[in-house]
């Protein structure tokens, strides 16, 4: 679009060299972590103040300018891209840490604190914030996609960890949604609504965040399984006997190959389930223990744990570089990363099913799972240059996600909807529960400039 | 209201003897555990399917006839009272389990299913269900308010146990929000819209929920305090040492001296703890030591636990008598409760504070908090035929919210706002939120006839 000449004569009085059109920086902002083509914004402001952003988003409302907000760039649909134009709103240099309150085991950061940021600053306090997708992203996008990680089977995902936030409307108004309490049932749950809305309903600028005390003891494990179904099984069994584990990651044979050609290891190429155990020393020593003769009963062999600190790393060494490895599968390679979640007993069944489709495609790929959620990546090798890899993953994903919704899943568990999964939102929902959203989005921005044509499949014509 | 003719002609048609316009009928559907006088609703329908629910709303909304859903009758604010007349909506014949899927950790239930029906059915599978308000509510009613219980501080609320609904719309459309999958980030999270709406917003038909393992071993314990904040201090080291507690419960002096009465017990008339604790054997044995020797650090004595079940039980008889000995200070009284809930550090100034008001009134009352969680109620004794009685309890309600507010917590922790706390909801929310909760129910009810006049403050003329 062409932005008003009147927009961009008032951001750059508000602004001044904060207010960017140079090439280099759109550029910049023209892509995340997706193999989609850059797609620059038209203009890009570096916000500081919750003032500033205020006035921009009125400003954009008042002259119906897309904004589309933007924290690490690290998100993996294509939220990022302004595909219908308009402004970037950086967030990125809003990145203090507001209030730590270790006593109400709180902390409030702005946006565009990267996650990692906030753990650094607490640890001396024996807390910590747990949730961790794989990449230093932004909480702000963290809240915007509903993120998880690996230990979200413990922890919960942003859903449960936030308890209050400060979210500019599309009318410029700053609001601030849920208190400081650690459960309310004061009104309509407002917080959960802008979780997950992934910009679509009002900008993010502040978020409180429950912390959790760092484990006196944390022990590691791995176990290698002869099948995908083996290991699943012995993971519901561990849940079901109670063992409160903190991370349960499954990592797939092909992926165990391309970590030892990355790594130069020698793992054993079989399906391997990687554990994080956290309580006091003697309670992560039975848990191991508890969990190796579980492991054992579905065939899991090779057990090996333990809480020493060096050695947990190296247990833990082949999951840490997972990501990595499979990048690294191939020459200039990108990844279309699937997130399908489903209720645990279909998730044995699901991989089963996306590993032999996989195998039977041209693209290489390999699988990682978040055993404990039910959810699972398959992470599928593309060379974005080349249109018949791009199509042949996109076949794969929507084969995956249509297995998922056939058992009562999601198509997303922890990545968010972007541009990709719009395709997949009316099956998942049914059509009067995606009007209730469109109805939502309507009354929240009704000029439709919050991140435009993200999320929501276009209504019907 | 005078119900259109046409609506009770339909009605009859549909439901037979299972629509009732009945005195008896009407007046038992009249009240629920408030202190509120009775106030009827026009006829009363039993409904038995979800369709029968759909047409019950959907001719409703076409008459615009108010409709109110009533499950067990249990809610503390008013919330059932039709007090812009019309229908109340018993759920309680919708009582089936539906299905128990313990690899999966879910059941689904109907709303009017009692909570502690699924416990009975699952115990034998090793899974139980953990919210626990302290009366046999309908798990649809606990969604409706967001209720909890004395396990939060472990295992979360309504709002962290519900992955999916099953609701019927104002214009008698039957959707189904979330999904099998334990965590999703596919769209707005329509599932936490519903917790928490108290009937405003649709008729909540099915739900489910997560499950949990039985632990291996419970034990239970209970401590002396010299003072409520050396009760709560000991409280928030023992979180911040990583001590999974299970439950905490708090029960102030003088509701110690009415379960000393009301059971024949001479327990010291202290503040007291009760904790319970889940793990293995072998783990709650360790955690309570740890717990004692905490507790010790802020002079709490006479600690006393067990894994016995006989001996828990009798740890915990004050605390499970604690409602019945508070009903039971007065003749014919009933209890007005307060409900609020803060940041955990500032619960100790919150309850002294509260003790310090109630002290000067002329009213008994006595203190129960659920202090893992910042959440605590003054149980304000009251003869509901005395107008100064009922005119007391408010005004000291309002100055422990005020209290609650001006440390960022909220007016109710569990119980919702039914009638009794939209009087709070402007402050703690501020006028932009309000008009985000109005715009969402004016898309979700454009008639406003699902429990009207609940929850929102009317808009300003």
């Amino acid at each position: 679009m062409l932005l008003p000449l009147g927009v961009i004569t008032e951001l750059q009085a508000l602004l001044g060299d904060r207010f960017s059109m140079a090439k280099a920086v759109r550029d910049q902002h023209g892509r995340d972590e997706s193999p989609y083509p850059e797609l620059a914004p038209d203009a890009v402001v570096f916000v500081q103040t919750n003032e500033e952003v205020a006035c921009v988003v009125k400003l954009c409302n008042e002259h119906h300018v897309p904004v589309v907000a933007y924290g690490a760039g690290s998100s993996l649909e294509g939220h990022v891209l302004p595909i219908h134009g308009g402004i970037c709103l950086d967030l990125s240099q809003m990145n203090a840490i507001l209030e730590i309150s270790p006593d109400d085991f709180l902390v409030t950061v702005q946006a565009g604190v990267l996650r990692k940021q906030p753990n650094q600053e607490i640890k001396d306090q024996g807390l910590f914030f747990p949730v961790d997708p794989g990449t230093d992203a932004s909480i702000g996008g963290m809240c915007a996609t509903r993120a998880s990680g690996t230990n979200a089977v413990r922890y919960g995902t942003m859903r449960e960890n936030v308890v209050a936030l400060t979210v500019v409307t599309s009318a410029g108004a700053t609001i601030r949604v849920g208190s400081r309490a650690r459960k309310s049932s004061a009104g309509y749950d407002l917080t959960r609504l802008f979780i997950g809305s992934e910009g679509t309903l009002g900008i993010i600028i502040e978020i409180t965040l429950k912390l959790y005390p760092l484990p006196e003891g944390i022990s590691a494990a791995t176990c290698i399984f002869p099948s995908v179904s083996a290991a699943v099984q012995a993971v519901i069994a561990i849940i079901q006997y109670g063992i409160p584990i903190a991370r349960v990651e499954l990592v797939d044979e092909t992926a165990i190959t391309a970590i030892n050609r990355y790594a130069k290891l020698s793992l054993q190429e079989k399906p391997t389930l990687f554990f994080e155990f956290h309580g006091s020393p003697l309670g992560v020593q039975e848990q191991a223990e508890n969990t190796q003769s579980i492991c054992s009963e579905f065939d899991g062999s090779g057990f090996e744990w333990s809480a020493n600190p060096e050695d947990r790393t190296r247990l833990w060494q082949a999951r840490h570089n997972a990501y990595y490895a499979c990048l690294q599968m191939q020459a200039g390679a990108r990844i279309l990363n699937t997130d399908i979640c489903v209720p645990i007993s279909k998730l044995a069944y699901c991989i089963d099913r996306a590993r032999d489709m996989l195998n039977q495609s041209h693209l290489k790929s390999a699988i990682l799972g978040h055993v404990g959620d039910g959810n699972f990546h398959a992470l599928i090798i593309i060379d974005p240059n080349r249109a018949e890899d791009i199509q042949e993953a996109e076949r794969l994903n929507r084969l995956i996600v249509q297995d998922a919704l056939s058992v009562g899943g999601t198509c997303t568990g922890e990545h968010g909807v972007g541009m990709h999964k719009i395709q997949f939102m009316l099956e998942e929902h049914g059509a009067d529960a995606i009007e209730c959203m469109r109805a939502i989005k309507a009354v929240f921005d009704p000029n439709n400039i919050l991140n435009p044509g993200k999320m929501l499949p276009a209504p019907p014509l």
